[in-house]
């Protein structure tokens, strides 16, 4: 760990995520409402910091100073810090490293973190160059190198070399999907992907179909975090930080070296371990960015969940699905709950909260998950961001 | 202060501040080389953190995800932590206070930050617009209520129930624009304005006139921080983070109260005071956030350099210049040096850090300098962020 405090998450709650008639404000109430409306000893005044996570307000929501907005639609006024943070794809994860940074240091001691995108505009053409702009838009945004090709290449790459095929990136698709099928929160709730329907689905960028490929959604999270003595003052039940890794090594296309390899996940997973003092055979489930269905596979294998080139057989063989080594996105994914920018990576860390606090439903609990991981991308892949939750201190 | 590591500024410098032909990139590299350029035993290497503050990058310079764009533009590769944060008119700082945290924590040890705003796009229109989004557009900014509008009404106020006047209003600007007349680095640099000269401008919202007002500036800045125990590696004179204080209370303008006082300017003021034990006749110079005239004229009230209501005649006797009380904007403030959001910040704290150093040019060295401040507001106003800093740690 760091040398400051220890750091507890909570509370956590969302939004419905999906193509949504609500507005960013009615986003950030909705899931305001479910992370701060019943916890217990809770008071609005108690919280001295906000973090927002937010990718891309000023285009798809035509609103900038997004955070003090955020503390007056949430009825917080903030004494110690308050901030947004961009980091893309990885915005809100980035949120709750500012968060628990603050903590950490003795800045906060009560810390809101709040993840939102507004994705779905009245028109998509607004969006669609919003996403443009992600990868570096002189050098890679003009040649059409945005997320679908770039991954698309990573795909075919990975195929070549270690002969992963379409039909197991429809695995991951169709495990996540199940996994969505009964999260009432998720973009696809009660809908049903088999595997061969998947792989009928229309091509995107070749070999990706629409199915390997996750979606424009509107979405919030949040989660509160607190300093080490007050956490049982809020829940019976804290779930802690343990260790976080980081790597950002390229942002041009030209500086990705390998596609069919990702050394800065590598990097800032054995950094996310080393700090947490574990390995990845202790981590009971883990929610991981799967913005394409290859991500996920190649994920595993950065990780250390599988040996390289071994993520095709890992979902094949069940070993990222309930009863298999690690249970991989059991929420549904970015995959099977859409993709919101800047509310994925705290959505993603509600799901740890409430499978370590063990009140995850039925249908997708990991039974006596101890340890969990999360994982976001950005941009190209360029930049990872994780962190490590134990119900441990 | 807080409870974690002492954090220490090893590192500062700028890019010129202007109407530039230069785009994004090329002022991060021109802020880059001047903070990193020249720094005793730097390698970029050495660099585990970046921060980047940049209030719109999306809208002005077409361009998402730059944190790891700035990082490739500068050869760093961070391995601990990269984030842009976004405030505003108060990125930068807001940048600064990450990085400050971090340290702090323990979960960085050399961290750089980085300020920039490319603003003046080809067309104008796009940067209009993009101002009109800081304010609630919803609420605020479909009426008209843009920041020169608030900002004078903030003045037609303090002049009703003060006294203050258009002329105190000019002394202000006559004062950071004489700071900026020798600054190289200044948008007014080698320019002069009388106040007679001040007082005949145009108009922009009564009773602000065109000298009264902040323009759309291209810029960026840089510093370097390090934890205490590798302080000494990079300068014989480190400048130490001895406090900070934000406040944020309200966002929509129905919320703001008295419009000539500001309190959650006075109570992050007080905040931050208390953090680094020190009063306000402790400061020997002040960087605050002079977007308008008014603002500086509030600002010393506020923070507690004058009596409520007296910053008018402050400015009139001199107490704000060299010889006064405390040195309000030695470089030239935001009316004189210009405002490219993400980099005033930032910019303002690299003057206090040559300051203190006793680095500074003549024109405007604030001899024997030993604790410095420094204030951004953002938005209308709702939400304010200090930080003090000493050379003795």
């Amino acid at each position: 760990m760091s040398g400051g405090r220890r750091v507890a998450v909570v509370a956590g709650g969302l939004s419905n995520f999906g193509v949504r008639s609500a507005t960013w404000s009615e986003l950030v109430q909705e899931a305001g409402h479910s992370t701060f409306g019943a916890v217990r000893n809770f008071s609005a005044k108690d919280v001295d910091s906000l973090f927002v996570g937010a990718a891309q307000p000023e285009r798809l929501a035509f609103q900038s100073h997004v955070a003090p907005m955020a503390a007056e639609l949430l009825g917080f006024e903030p004494t110690k810090i308050i901030q947004r943070t961009e980091l893309a794809c990885a915005s809100g994860q980035s949120a709750i490293r500012s968060a628990y940074a603050a903590i950490s240091a003795g800045l906060s001691d009560v810390a809101a973190v709040l993840g939102v995108e507004k994705m779905n505009l009245p028109s998509m053409a607004e969006a669609n160059t919003s996403m443009a702009d992600v990868l570096d838009r002189s050098w890679d945004g003009v040649h059409g190198a945005t997320a679908p090709p770039f991954f698309a290449m990573c795909a075919q790459r990975h195929m070549l070399e270690y002969g992963t095929t379409a039909e197991q990136m429809a695995m991951v698709s169709e495990k996540n999907h199940r996994f969505a099928n009964s999260n009432p929160s998720a973009q696809f709730y009660s809908k049903t992907f088999s595997r061969e329907k998947l792989l009928k689905l229309p091509m995107v960028a070749p070999p990706l179909r629409l199915g390997d490929c996750s979606s424009m959604t509107d979405g919030a999270a949040g989660l509160l975090l607190v300093s080490e003595e007050l956490a049982r003052k809020y829940t019976d039940t804290p779930v802690w930080i343990r260790g976080t890794g980081q790597h950002s090594h390229f942002h041009n296309l030209s500086g990705a070296g390998s596609l069919s390899s990702w050394p800065g996940l590598r990097a800032a997973a054995q950094e996310a371990f080393r700090s947490a003092r574990m390995e990845p055979k202790d981590i009971d489930l883990a929610e991981v960015h799967d913005c394409f269905t290859i991500s996920e596979i190649l994920e595993y294998e950065e990780i250390g969940f599988c040996p390289k080139g071994k993520g095709g057989q890992f979902v094949a063989d069940g070993r990222s699905d309930l009863g298999g080594d690690v249970v991989v996105n059991p929420r549904g994914g970015l995959l099977g709950c859409g993709h919101p920018l800047g509310a994925t990576g705290v959505a993603q860390a509600v799901e740890v909260f409430q499978q370590l606090q063990a009140t995850a439903p039925a249908a997708r609990a990991v039974k006596g998950a101890e340890r969990a991981l999360v994982h976001n991308l950005s941009g190209s892949a360029n930049v990872h961001s994780l962190m490590i939750y134990a119900r441990e201190n």
